[in-house]
């Protein structure tokens, strides 16, 4: 099963908003085909750990099937994956995870109706973490939010200068502009706009041709006096949105961005404390995004935690150690809370990269 | 040569000063057999190793053994494991890397003189690793100082009124007694010391008979007024050492707990800025201390590290975030440092205990 999951997360970005789905044929204990969802509209994992099967000169018959989710039971854009395993006759199908879609559920009766064996629930809890995303936009109108933060031993996000300086290693590099090749919006506070002036842009050597680069999202109570000061609005201000108070939205600074094709977008609550869920769902409606990257800074981050927006965080661990107390931590902006306030996390999956670690970590 | 590794730290702590070695039998790419240096004076990994496989009826005639350190070469509390290997007639040695101490060295090439293949440098690095205690103690005076820290995501170690509240999880608790009861003193700062009212003791169910306490270790430039109110100096006065400055050690305060039993240290510089290295090399020809505990604070962490003086990090890692920059951070106490001015390691092990996430490194 294990293989199962690490297959599906391949498909990650590109399945929305179907979910990531793998899947691993066993005969004797040995993995002998496998399968995994690439992208919406193309064959299940089922399926192509099926086809996979079939490139191989393998016969599925009477062999057992891992699958991280309950196979479908519902004409979609593809049949039903409930018939194809019954034509394949199968012998067993082991399920990670029930679907929580009511439309396609009840794989799991219909295989067994057709004398397929089926085990329910095995590595039940990572099999759920994977669709965390999809979790979500089952029950609400936001997209799946990914904080992405890298931060020295000492919880640092730069010195206490705050001027741009490199964090983590060049994996760990690498690995955020990855992730922010499948997101729709790259989304950062004010602090980090104006201090590191980005550019938010994925560069990877190897990006599909048509890529089309993520929306940048700057959250900001403060809209900018002069526009072409910021490497964003010179070179992507049609694709960039800020997020601002009701007042900002309505100020000259607001109108002259207008002007150069920016979109500035009220939200509401008071400046410092912006409600940003409204900002969030309204990515989702009128651009599509699925995913978002959040990226900073320290208060940015805190906020989105305690508006509980953060639906996943990727921590890039850095070996380093600047031991400076009023240098900015990676996360920030509470006051006057114990070690009994803290805001739990679990660690779902560990990665060495160079030589940093990535932690993912989803709410307790 | 992993799982010798992973044996040979086992004996840590029970070693000194010789250094934890592990090695395994292998036959036909499996492990028949194995050992590892278990305390100073018992027998060598590869004599262990040796014995394993006579117990299990396994000939070694032939067979390739993996053994982290180079075997011994000369006569010391045990017989020189060369010897050992020659008369059992295994047929490859594969060696991590070479002995340190010119004395035992020389293994390798009698080895060879005696027709056994020998391979070295396999996973030398790790292996390396392994025995930096014994390098340490070949080249210093020093014990081999283990920097212990736990702190959440924002790498913070108390909330900002520094209450003691506990960080970590049960698990990483009790990893931290298991370290305690294989070091010779566990080391503090006065902050930790004043703040946390620590006993400073191992707390674990199966200590074996006998076990003696480490000693306790305060480094202060202000020692305790009033000796009685706390519960190091009332349970365990005379197994407690304060390291001060010179002046505070010809106080009236520093007589006063000598009355107790209490030592009290004097050691260079100014307070704040102590020279932290003769008290090691003190606690080391005095007490015979191989390895201390150092637990922190965080401007005692990076005084230790600033001195070059931790040795290994053992960093407990929760995934919680306070998420209050005046909290006080895991490193802290320089200033006016950009990123470039940081203080790297490397991540050599990590481990998952409960929620938490135990990392060791060693300077780069």
């Amino acid at each position: 099963m294990r293989r199962a999951i690490e297959l599906a997360y391949r498909g990650r970005g590109t399945t929305a908003p179907n979910p990531c789905v793998g899947a691993v044929l066993v005969r004797d204990g040995k993995i002998v085909a496998e399968g995994y969802h690439t992208r919406f509209g193309a064959l299940h994992a089922e399926r192509e750990c099926l086809a996979d099967a079939r490139e191989k000169g393998v016969a599925p018959e009477g062999l057992t099937m891992y699958v991280t989710l309950e196979p479908c039971n519902h004409q979609g854009k593809t049949p039903p994956c409930t018939e194809g395993l019954i034509e394949a006759k199968v012998g067993t199908v082991v399920v990670g995870t029930r679907d929580p879609n009511p439309v396609a559920a009840g794989g799991v009766e219909r295989l067994r109706r057709h004398g397929i064996n089926v085990e329910l629930g095995v590595c039940e809890q990572e099999c759920l973490d994977l669709i965390g995303d999809f979790l979500l936009w089952q029950h609400s109108h936001s997209p799946y939010n990914i904080l992405k933060m890298a931060a020295t031993l000492d919880g640092k996000i730069a010195s206490a200068r705050n001027e741009p300086e490199p964090i983590s290693g060049p994996e760990s590099f690498a690995r955020v502009h990855k992730l922010r090749s499948m997101v729709g919006a790259v989304v950062v506070g004010g602090n980090t706009f104006y201090a590191d002036n980005p550019s938010l842009t994925c560069r990877m050597n190897d990006l599909p041709a048509g890529f089309i680069q993520p929306l940048a999202v700057v959250v900001t109570s403060r809209l900018p006096e002069a526009p072409a000061e910021h490497t964003l609005l010179r070179e992507r201000s049609n694709r960039t949105i800020f997020m601002t108070s009701d007042k900002a939205a309505r100020s000259k600074q607001a109108d002259r961005l207008r002007e150069r094709g920016t979109s500035v977008w009220p939200l509401p609550g008071e400046p410092g404390r912006l409600n940003l869920s409204p900002g969030f769902e309204r990515l989702h409606a009128e651009q599509d995004c699925y995913y978002t990257l959040c990226e900073g800074g320290g208060r940015f981050a805190m906020s989105l935690i305690e508006q509980g927006l953060a639906d996943e965080v990727v921590h890039f661990l850095t070996p380093r150690i600047l031991g400076d107390n009023t240098a900015p931590s990676a996360y920030s902006g509470r006051d006057n809370v114990t070690m009994a306030d803290t805001r739990d996390f679990r660690i779902t999956r560990t990665e060495r990269l160079g030589a940093d670690i990535m932690l993912t970590l989803l709410a307790k």
